[in-house]
This record gives structure tokens, C-alpha cells and sequence, in this order.
């Protein structure tokens, strides 16, 4: 294996393990056993990635001795509803699983969310083990415990905080990404450096596809960590993980989801520090640095909707508690603050970074 | 008010409390505005319930403040579905709720269910407060957190964990149920007696329906709160709740849920209890006993279906991990032991308590 394996322990509630490393899904299942004895392993993934990984992966669960039981649905956000939940709950159910047993969730965030979202409510909770395959999910979503479906009036508006058994990212995987999917994930690789690590910011100024990722993986993941611990169900510092979400979010909504999440953090992130800077948060002038790492990855750094769209936009967002939002702000590289503000100063906010 | 209000304080994760006395759906509103400042209170209740309480009860929060939106669904345990839960969850988006609103479930244990449920998944979660209108919800479904949406492979199979806000109830609500719906939740009642609380058994023997009830409700309910309290998930001591179910659950399934939960747990209790006689556990002869009172009441004290038919249908039992099933044997009124037993055990078992 290049360089080994890298293991994290998140410690929420019940703290579990990352693992990350180049062709890690060859040891899963031994890594599985490490943890857990022998149970069923209720193994999801999409018809893009289940051709590429999904016999590899059972193979491994497999020869640890773990009884696999495949489920497939069909690739994309538009698939990340109640409708697919459903099946696989039913699917869960039909195959006799129970409390002992894990499910599995390989390939990107809409497995992830839709199978940590069906193994936190089939007999009201069994565990369930992440396998990241895109750099969006190992970064972000696979991390945390954040769960959800899509209904038609809003994204992720249904679903439960669930943390996983255990993580097991195989870098790997990435090499079969297409170039914008790619780029999709380091949005929010990116987005870690901002917040908290000019260190890790400069690391991907020199950083091209094709470089080793894992450490860098393993870095976003541990900073991931140091927010999320402590405040599991985002009431206090794991907002601060939200840096550039509230525009970006109005930004996919207005979009009717076809701009992708990590394209709209992007741009979401250049916005706000576009307004930091105008509303003098920002301590120096570091937003054309921020733009020019995320216009290198190919990722866009402004949005053609009107403040007054995204303002629109942000009135369904889940963080909104009452007529309250609270936003992140940057005001350097490595630096950010919360600051509630009221939902009818949002357009003002969003004109200042649109404008800036 | 009759005998005023009682106060319980639930001690999960996060202490809720519990009011029981009569009249109190007329003070419910004044009563959640001690714990929360105005927001949206999302009133949930079926078709039965709606026109007999749901104006009385609107109107007691609208008058402390708080903004009411109303959502009906039709009664019964045929639509605790994942159909009836997606509508309530799509109301609640269309109604624009936040994290900071509340729903509220107003009737009997398949409302307060597919609440609970709604709530826990709604935006990842917002509060909840129960309103039982019926025996049964208000000394067991109420309080403790469990929710669920029944699969066509078996009752309860989807749900979660999720303590509520606070718990009003109102025994008054009570005179309206029809006989057999009255005593079911009588059932549930006796069994506290059962588990560790002989003079409460013997109060039960000594009550008839017209009687005042807000004591024994309130009595059942802090035994509750101690299996809860530390337990929250049925790991450990919560176990012991589950008195007489794993029969239970089986005659509801083997009739294809024509037989009451409440009918089935009284039945399912005399099945134990002849058991536990047979196999020693029993330290004495009190299966009459407790034969005797649910008879009283009412309730059903032994089943047509045959041990065979019971232990294949407990298969699918939500508390089954792996092989293993675990039993709670009485061994007189007041005193029962958790035996775990292997699910081939299981025929014999019920065999045992179906002669007995």
C-alpha cells in the first residue's frame, strides 16, 4: 500500500474509527473485523459505482467472514428521496436483518446520506460503516453523522444525525472520478483551510490531481473532527462548518439542483469573503487568493443569481430558527467567525458579496 | 381541576417533563410556554380525535401564544405507514416549519408514533410534545421516546429514538374511549404492577372504569422513567418493559393484527407467567392471579395460535440480535428476570406456557 494506513478516531458520543489509505477497500472487511464480530454486512451502492467496486468490497466483507447482502439504486441526487429510502428499508426488512448486523454505504454522498439515513431508522437504528469513493464524501459527508433525503420543497430536509461505525476511505477510488466530480470534493477539502489551517490552504495551492491525497484527506478529516466533537447536532462550533453553505444552497436551490454542491460552495465561499471584505470582517484583502486556488481546480467563484433570488432561496434553509440564520464569516485564511443576523438583512449581505 | 396537576420529570439525555391530571388539554398551551418561548405548534391528530379534542386544544395554545397549524390523518394502525408519515413530513415543510417549532401529537400511540417519528426526521429533528388521549399512549407510548411506521414485513420495523419536549396529559380524555380501546392500555397498566410494583397490582384489583385514573397513570409512568432513565435504546434494563411482548408481538402478527397491542400483551403476560410456573421460575403459583384481573378488564388471557405458529412469527422481533431473543420471566407479582434464550428455544418455551 502507498504510504500505509492513516487512522483517525471521531470522537462523538460513541467515538468510531477512520481509516484512510490507498486500496483500502481490498482490506475492509479485515479492518470490519477489527471492530465487530461477524453479522450480515447490508451492502448499498449506485449502478455507477457498484459496477467499478461493489464485487471487490463484498469479496473483502466476504473473506473476513461476514455474510453480504447487495443493494443497488439508480445513480444521482434526483435519487436521494423518500421513494429510494423506502426500498431499501423494505430491502433491509425482506432480508431479515437485525440489530446485529451493519449496512454499508459505497460510493459518494447520496449513498452515503440515503444508507446512513435507512441503517439510523430500520428498527429504529442499526450500525452502519462508510466507504467513501468520491473526495466530497471522504472529506465531508462520510464524517459526522449527517444523514438525509431530498423532499420537493428542499434539500436534506428529511433525515437524522446518525454517526457511523466506522469510516474506511480508499483514496484509491478517486482515480476513476470524472474531472468535475473531483473537483466537486475539493470545494470542501479547500473550504477546511479557510477556516481553520492556512498550512493545509497553501498545501492545495501546489496541489494537482495525480499527487498523493491521502494525508491531505486524513488532514480535512481530523479538522472535520475538532468541529463536529462536541456539538454532534450543529448548535454551536459545528456551524462553523456551514463556511459559504447559505449562499451556496440558495445558489443550488435557485439552480434547481443543477449546479453541483461542491461548484456552489465554491462559489458560496468566494461570496462571503467577497462580503467580508465589504463589510470590513475581513482583516486583509484574501478573497482573489481564494478565488484563484478554486478557479485553478476548475471550480466557479461567483453566481449569476440576484441577491435577491438566494435571499428568496435561504428562507427554507434548515438553519434558519425562526427568523434567525446564522452565518460564517471569514476574515482570513484560517480565520472565521459566526454572526446571527436576521433573514430580511440577507439580501443586503449577498448584494455586498455579489457586488464585491 | 380534579386532584390538580402531577409533575414527572423524565431523566434521558435531555430531562423532559410529564403532566398528568384532568382537564389539562385546556391548559396545554400555558403549560408549553413554561419550557419555550412562542413559535409554530404542528398539531397532529387522526379523524377520531380531531373533532372530539383537536379545537379545545388548538385553542389553548393559540391563547398562550402560540401559531397553530393542524394536519389530520386517518385513524388507526392500518395507516401507521411510511405513506402517512410522508405526508405529515411534507405538510411540515409546506408549512414552512423551522427548528425551533414543535409538533404535537394529540391522540393515542399511533398518532403519537408516527409524530414522534415525523418530528425526529424532520430538518434532522425538532421537539415534540405528546397529548395522549388514550390509556395505553399515556402509560406507554407517550413517554420514553420510541417511534415507528409499521413495514409490510412487520410492525414497528421503521422508527427512531427520540425523547419528547414534554408530555401533557389529560385523563379526562380518557371517558370518551370505547370499552375495548379503554381497557387495552389496562393491560400495559398492570403490567408496572407486574414488573416490580405489587401494591400497585393490587390497586388495579381493586379498580373499576370511572374511577379516578390521573394516580395510576402517573404511577405507571415513573415506573416507566426507571427502565428508561440510563436505557434510553433497550439495552439494558429497558429490556424488562418488554413483559409478555415477544408473545404478543407474535399473536398480533399471526392475526394479522386484528388482536389489539393491548389484548396481545395481556395474553402474552399469562403465556410468561405459565411459562416461567413450568420452567421453575415462578417462585410461586400467580398466573390465576394475574389471569383473574386482565380477565376483569376485559382482556384476553390465552391465544388460539400454537407455539409453532408464535416462535415463527417472533423471528422477525425487533429485539432478536442474531440468534438470541431475550425473555422477561416473572417470577411473582413485583419480581421478573431478563433470560436470554436462543430463538430454537423458543417453541418449547411458548409450548410450555400455551399447556401451563
Amino acid at each position: 500500500m502507498n504510504g500505509g494506513i492513516t487512522e483517525l478516531t471521531i470522537r462523538t458520543g460513541s467515538p468510531y474509527p477512520v481509516w484512510v489509505g490507498d486500496g483500502l477497500l481490498r482490506d475492509c472487511g479485515e479492518l470490519l473485523a477489527r471492530r465487530t464480530a461477524p453479522c450480515t454486512v447490508f451492502l448499498v451502492s449506485d449502478d455507477v459505482v457498484a459496477p467499478l467496486y461493489m464485487e471487490r468490497t463484498a469479496q473483502a466483507f466476504a473473506a473476513a467472514g461476514f455474510t453480504v447482502v447487495r443493494h443497488m439504486f439508480p445513480h444521482g441526487e434526483a435519487h436521494k428521496t423518500p421513494e429510494t429510502l423506502m426500498q431499501l428499508v423494505e430491502h433491509m426488512a425482506q432480508a431479515g436483518l437485525t440489530r446485529a448486523d451493519i449496512a454499508a454505504a459505497l460510493g459518494g454522498g447520496v449513498t452515503g446520506d440515503l444508507t446512513g439515513f435507512a441503517a439510523s431508522v430500520y428498527q429504529r437504528g442499526i450500525r452502519c460503516v462508510q466507504l467513501p469513493t468520491t473526495v466530497l464524501a471522504a472529506v465531508d459527508s462520510s464524517v459526522g453523522g449527517k444523514t438525509a433525503v431530498d423532499l420537493p420543497a428542499g434539500k436534506n430536509l428529511m433525515g437524522s444525525f446518525w454517526q457511523p461505525f466506522a469510516v474506511i476511505c480508499d483514496c484509491e477510488t478517486f482515480a476513476t472520478l470524472p474531472p468535475a466530480v473531483y473537483a466537486d470534493g475539493l470545494a470542501e477539502a479547500v473550504k477546511y483551510g479557510v477556516l481553520c489551517d492556512p498550512a493545509l490552504f497553501a498545501r492545495f495551492e501546489g496541489f494537482s490531481r495525480g499527487d498523493a491525497t491521502a494525508d491531505l484527506i486524513a488532514r480535512c478529516i481530523s479538522i472535520k473532527e475538532q468541529y463536529v466533537t462536541g456539538d454532534e447536532t450543529d448548535h454551536g462550533k459545528r456551524q462553523f462548518l456551514n463556511l459559504g453553505h447559505t449562499p451556496a444552497h440558495a445558489i443550488e436551490k435557485c439552480s434547481g439542483y443543477a449546479v453541483s454542491h461542491g461548484s456552489a460552495v465554491a462559489a458560496g465561499m468566494v461570496l462571503m469573503a467577497r462580503t467580508s471584505e465589504r463589510l470590513d470582517y475581513a482583516s486583509e484583502a484574501f478573497s482573489d487568493r481564494l478565488a484563484a486556488l478554486l478557479a485553478r481546480f476548475g471550480l466557479p467563484t461567483h453566481t449569476d443569481f440576484t441577491a435577491r433570488e438566494l435571499s428568496d432561496a435561504a428562507v427554507s434553509d434548515k438553519k434558519r430558527r425562526g427568523d434567525t440564520l446564522t452565518l460564517v464569516m471569514p476574515r482570513a485564511i484560517g480565520d472565521c467567525v459566526l454572526v446571527p443576523v436576521k433573514m430580511e438583512e440577507l439580501e443586503r449581505i449577498f448584494e455586498a458579496g455579489i457586488d464585491g
